[in-house]
Parts: structure tokens; C-alpha cells; sequence
């Protein structure tokens, strides 16, 4: 079958990592080989977009980094990372798997820096190309739970470090949009991680079968 | 008087760093002490906008840098030098002069790179924030001269490394921009150095005693 877009989006410590573990074991089953699969994340990616993730996770200069800079610095990370390793894997036939892609954008800095969401709409334009995944898993955790697991893991980054009431708005913003389009699964998140895995499998082998 | 933004412009080697202590020297002459004049550039003048001009213009990693990417970068850095260094010192009275500023992108990224000006100008109106310079001083030397400059100066940055046909199309947007826009002086850079600065320190005493 022809090579697809595939990402994962949720709050920090939803599973994504794990999750595209398992999506790329289940490709592998379904007989795509591991050398036709490329494994990306973002912000991030490339070294110029891992450059950028470290300017705004880290913030190691302790400057009061704006809301808008954030989200610029954001798509010119997706930016390279499409033009460098989206773009070329796919016109090569590969299958590409993003830990994070466009919808972070549109839940943490359209819901949770609650920025005005038309520019981000003009961002997206400008910047996508029209290259949109073909599928998307979105995991799903309250915003509790997903501090909770921050707590626990320790040396947070500028942005695990924020408020309950970001991750709502976050996850909100996720839900509203998980809710309208079809090409995004749901997957709750809060089961043991066995039932997560199998959810995920299920979910991944019916659409494999179906496109 | 009121304090007020002074911008400098022009392509490299115009003389923008000369016209920079020129305006501090004749401010200071017209009775602006130096404490109350703050000197900054673009992109950079934070350390975090400095972090993101060594990126676009070092690329040390010697990755493709979109146009895209090269445009929202400028951006993100023109945000944080406007919230944490230009705004913070018109707040509190102090006089800005700044090397470079949001003319650049409309004529290095708009006019060098031809990109979008609807966009351009979506993320200009999305980024200042109404903060606009009084007075911008326009450097304007040809093609020619600045490629001639530039070769002589060696190690030259990615920007630098232009073509003439990039910097031909940098210089007539200026051109373009500086005939529409009354708040913008032209300055034959070609001329001696000695005539510059004898225009440059004229325009500005005669722009001050109006204002």
C-alpha cells in the first residue's frame, strides 16, 4: 500500500513516545519494513528545528519568552522539519511517524496561550503546504493526570512547567478539534497501558486494512 | 522633547553601523544624554533574538534554511527584542535607536526572497503591535558597491553570501518603500564618508527641531 503521514498528539506524558513504539512495531506486522519508516518529532527534527526546541523549552538565557515568539519559533521548526525530512521521505515512498505535528500548534498555543487563532489558521496555510498527516492518533489524560506524571519525572521544561489551567485549555482545544475531524483516532490514555497498546494496534490494523 | 524610535536601514556594508553612532553623537549634541539612548539590532539585541541570528546567519549546521523558516525566525527574534528591549525603553522615556528593524523583512524576505507580501504583512501587523519607528534612515548604496564592500570584509554569513540579483531586489523594495513613506529619510551612502554623515547629522537636527 502507498507510504502515509502518521502522527501523535497529547499533553505531555500522554504515552506519545510509546505510542509511536508501537505504531512502528505494528507496520512492521503488517509488513512495512523498518528502513521505509521514519521516525521524527517535533519541535525538533532536523538540527536547525532542535536548535529551536531548545531555545523554547529550555530557555537557558532565563528571557521572557512572548507568546507570539513561541508559536513563530514553532512553525519555523515545522518548517524545516517538512521541507528537510517530511517532504523528501515521503516523495521517496517512505512512511513517516511524528511525535507532535500542526495540531500541537493549534491546542498549546491556540488553546493554551489562548493566541488568537486566525493568525495561527494563516500560519498553518503558509506553512503546511498542504502536506496534512493521514492519520493521527490523539491520546488522550486530564490535565490531573498529566501533572501527576510530571511531578514524578522532575526537571521539567518552560513548558511542562505550566499551570493546570493550560493543560485544561490545551486539552480542550484538542477535544473541540478531535471531535470534527475523522482522520484523527481517540484514544484514552488514562487505561493501563496494556489496554492503551491494544487500543492502539486495533485501531491502527482497521485503518490499515481499509485504506 | 519626547524620546522617539530612530531605525537605520540599508543592504550590508551601507554604512548602518557609522550611521548608528552618528545618531547617538548628534542626539547627544542636541542635549540627549547617553544614559537615555538605548542602542540595539536587528535580528539579535536579546539574548534569545541573538541565539536566532546565529542560526539564520551562522547555520553552522549547515542545513537548507527555508524562506520560510529564515522569515518566521526574524520574526520570533523581532518580537522578543520589541517586548523585552524597545517597548521597556520607550516606556520609561529612553530614546531607541535601532540597527536594522521590521523594513528589513519587507525587503529581504519580501523583495530578496519574494516571498508572500500579504503574509509579510499579515505577520507585521500581528507582531509590532503598533510600535513603529519615528524616523527610519535609509542607507542606499547599489548593488554593486555593497557586493564590492562585502568581498573586500571576507567570511562573509549565509545573508552575505547573496547574489547581486538577490541584493537588486532587496534594494528596489527599499526603494519602492522609501518613495511611499514620508517617515523615511534617503541618504546617497555612495557619496564620501565625510558627506554621509554631514546629510545624516542635517536631516536629523532639522527632523528634531520640527518635532
Amino acid at each position: 500500500m502507498q507510504n502515509k503521514f502518521i502522527t501523535v498528539e497529547g499533553l505531555e506524558s500522554s504515552g506519545k513516545t510509546t505510542a509511536c513504539s508501537i505504531i512502528i512495531k505494528t507496520l512492521n506486522e503488517y509488513g512495512i519494513s523498518k528502513k521505509n519508516i521514519v521516525l521524527t518529532r517535533e519541535p525538533g527534527g532536523t538540527p536547525i528545528a532542535e536548535s529551536l526546541r531548545y531555545i523554547i523549552k529550555k530557555n537557558t538565557k532565563k528571557e521572557f519568552i512572548s507568546d507570539k515568539a513561541e508559536l513563530l519559533i514553532m512553525y519555523a521548526a515545522r518548517v524545516q522539519l517538512l521541507e528537510n525530512v517530511i517532504k523528501p521521505a515521503l516523495n521517496v515512498g517512505k512512511w513517516v511517524i511524528s511525535d507532535r505535528y500542526d495540531l500541537s500548534s493549534q491546542a498549546y498555543q491556540g488553546g493554551g496561550r489562548q493566541l488568537d487563532k486566525n493568525l495561527i489558521h494563516h500560519l498553518k496555510s503558509m506553512v503546511l503546504d498542504d502536506i496534512y498527516p493521514n492519520l493521527t492518533f490523539y491520546l488522550d489524560i486530564t490535565p490531573d493526570i498529566c501533572l501527576r506524571r510530571l511531578q514524578k519525572k522532575g526537571d521539567l521544561d518552560r513548558i511542562e512547567q505550566e499551570s493546570l489551567s493550560f493543560f485544561e485549555r490545551t486539552r480542550n482545544c484538542y477535544l473541540d478539534i478531535v471531535r470534527k475531524d475523522n482522520s484523527i483516532i481517540f484514544i484514552d490514555a488514562t487505561k493501563s497501558l496494556d489496554t492503551v497498546i491494544q487500543n492502539l494496534k486495533n485501531s491502527l490494523f482497521n485503518w490499515l486494512k481499509i485504506k
